[in-house]
């Protein structure tokens, strides 16, 4: 027996146990998938509020129409029919930096800044000016704004931060992120978007979820998303018209010899 | 242009659109994972009873200790520290026919049975002995039934039963269940356990679950145990320890050459 | 200890052992590639013949264009850009039953002939008549022929079988292809093309790969062409327009609410 | 149609391109598995020293006894058993920075010092003390320096630089990594193992990979040793045994509430 263990889960002849929980009695049909995950993310139940939020979050970030995610899930579940888990796996490999990277580094932003003692007021623009500064310096865009589509406003954004503030979980890391947002509109001159991403970045710190484990929540949500495109696949097939279309507009032409 | 479309989602400047609800005004901060899930995978949302019986099914699937499913991703976070989606990804892969396969199994049975009319009484009854005959006949176990740990009761089966008669959605595949279960128990002589994946492939039907998505609720699930496991993984590695149980107890030995 | 044991590897602080193999001194630097796969997949290493037999399947099965392989793979390191061995996997995921398929469908045809004893003359005209009957019946095509594009000849058919015969390894497998090959074009009243993963089966067959390993020397194959996608696509950029041409040929319209 | 192209591969009814070379004629029967990957990787044919040092890296990297990498390969198998693909890619997922990484960052040092013109005599020396210098204040390894079980020699590296030698390929890379060799033993006032990820990525630098494609050679080789392992499995399993260890030896225990 090695002396490490795991806080998982185990189970016995007549319960379950997960996360000290009590899976039978205290969990199933009592509680939601949202507040076990957030159970299983941070070892303690959340307060009505916090699953409120998440599940806000949850729901923002679950389905996107087409993106290469979606794309590689309809793709493989039309190359390996059966194996629906392949198909979501496949999709989800896609959720990184690309893609998850604006929630984490918007995050990065407001955790560094709250460690700091920073909230509002002029410490907090004096924070966010720097903040801002140096991404313009290294000619970035600040994680969490900016969007092709939704200008001057992402109307997930109110959705979510709304939904924070009716659960009374909006706190510091939504009020550091308007913060962040007046300086960045201040330095561009103009309304710049304040993303989805930003958004949920700052109500996912509020409500206690680690900064290492914000990708993995948008990437269990997007485990739903892929499954409805997967189900939907079977109904209205894409998959061969995507291979075609790449095929007839993207052809051969022959390599450069470097 | 060609023809084809997908019903999954859209966006303007001003307003997402999914499955043909407004994101940001009707399901953002109004509706739960679990329905948006259920939304995505039938195309409406589901009754309040219906999203109560889909919380339970998905709080029963998401953690079970340890499996090949958590092993392979905490093995895998080890291994490339910062893809947090890689390694719930390549978690989830396992999540094929030998772990789910019993919920698909038993849904099959009930599904077929409900599709020939069948619910209850004695006709019911024929029906289970038959299907229970014909997996003897084959020395096949009956799906969604026997648990090597949990006996002669698996205490998830009635948590998850419960939420549903609670919810006011345990139906017709509910009783259809209850009929092949006193059909096991009769061939064996003896209790056999109702496993959970009996229960949830059940309730999943009553709430109109198609039999194609019901692996993938699992799969969905599922991420959030795996994300668990992630985060428990830095804070109480076991990747190297699994990698040294294995190295030490399972040596090499020269190959035969057959 | 438990008395379980592999016979892949294992080292000491001078010397590496493969499959009873001495890594250094016999196989770095002395063995291919393809003689290493054949060791580790049948226990020995192979005759001359048998490595140019093999070498000549992997390189035919290596690239093939745009496939949902290869898309995947593009789309996936685009999104994931630092992570080869992620874009790699992704694409390989989906070389299973319909892309890998009539390769194993053709290796079964003839190692189910072989075993009743069958090669070639009468026996084998009527055994292959029965199986392509067999197939019509259910309407559907032998695996091993017929070509969206090679008609009614594959030019990699007979450089795979040239390879085969130059090698002196075609065998019993290539001969019933043979007859099997002129009972579809019987059946069919025409040539009908005899395709690359027909002659590929046959070939592997008869240089000993197990029919469960086939699928796998084609996803170790292709494992190297998707590399060659993923080093071209960090220079000619594809996946940005793939999803683009998908995002405006296959628009959102309104679900089906059945 | 987009002004984009890709350079992989193409074909006609009668002819196969692939990367400008034909095929059938030019390609199959004719050319290695490791010469058509070089061309996939570098647009052109490799001499025959260039393929033969190719291929001793390919056979060095193949196989590794017991890794997670084949660890998962395993476990993926034994939970989706008709999928090889699936287990072959679950594993592959895993070649990532930490089991790649060492090639990867010997292959830079060596790459930068190039660039700068250095090879050898006392530029060589000064350049790689002042590298090693330089890990050794952030406490870091040289990368391609030490090993856990093979000291002070790692059998496979004379094995791979003696391949290269052979070959005629052996270059500026080698004889820089020498004098990095020198510079870490001088550092170290002993003997350090030079292990084979070093010599790999000297001999692959001279032959003209790419540092991009380093870890993609890495994961295609190990493709062909996940597949041993896979095939091993299904006669000497051993995944169930891995599991139980694990259960056996890392136990549940409460989690701490931080």
């Amino acid at each position: 027996m090695s002396s490490l263990t795991q806080s998982m889960g185990t189970s016995t002849a007549t319960s379950v146990t997960v996360k000290g929980q009590n899976l039978c009695e205290d969990l199933i049909g009592k509680k939601s998938f949202a507040e076990m995950l957030y159970l299983l993310v941070t070892n303690r139940l959340p307060t009505a509020g916090q699953a409120a939020a998440l599940e806000a979050c949850l729901v923002a970030l679950m389905e996107h129409g087409w993106t290469p995610t979606s794309m590689i899930s309809r793709l493989a579940i039309d190359s390996v029919p059966d194996q629906v888990q392949l198909a979501i796996a496949a999709g989800l490999l896609t959720v990184g930096p690309v893609f998850a990277g604006t929630m984490e580094g918007c995050a990065a932003i407001l955790h560094e800044g709250l460690q700091q003692g920073i909230t509002d007021g002029e410490e907090a623009a004096r924070y966010c000016d720097q903040v801002v500064a140096d991404f313009a310096a290294r000619k970035e865009l600040v994680p969490g704004f900016g969007h092709r589509v939704h200008k001057p406003v992402d109307p997930r954004t109110p959705a979510i931060l709304n939904a924070a503030e009716a659960a009374g979980v909006a706190g510091r890391a939504v009020t550091l992120l308007k913060a962040l947002s007046a300086a960045v509109d201040r330095a561009r001159g103009k309304p710049i978007t304040l993303n989805a991403t930003g958004a949920i970045a700052a109500v996912l710190l509020d409500i206690g979820i680690p900064l290492k484990a914000m990708r993995g929540i948008a990437v269990v949500s997007r485990a739903g998303g892929l499954l409805g495109h997967i189900v939907e696949e079977e109904k209205q097939p894409t998959a061969r018209e995507i291979w075609r279309l790449t095929r007839e507009n993207i052809p051969y032409a022959e390599p450069d010899h470097e």
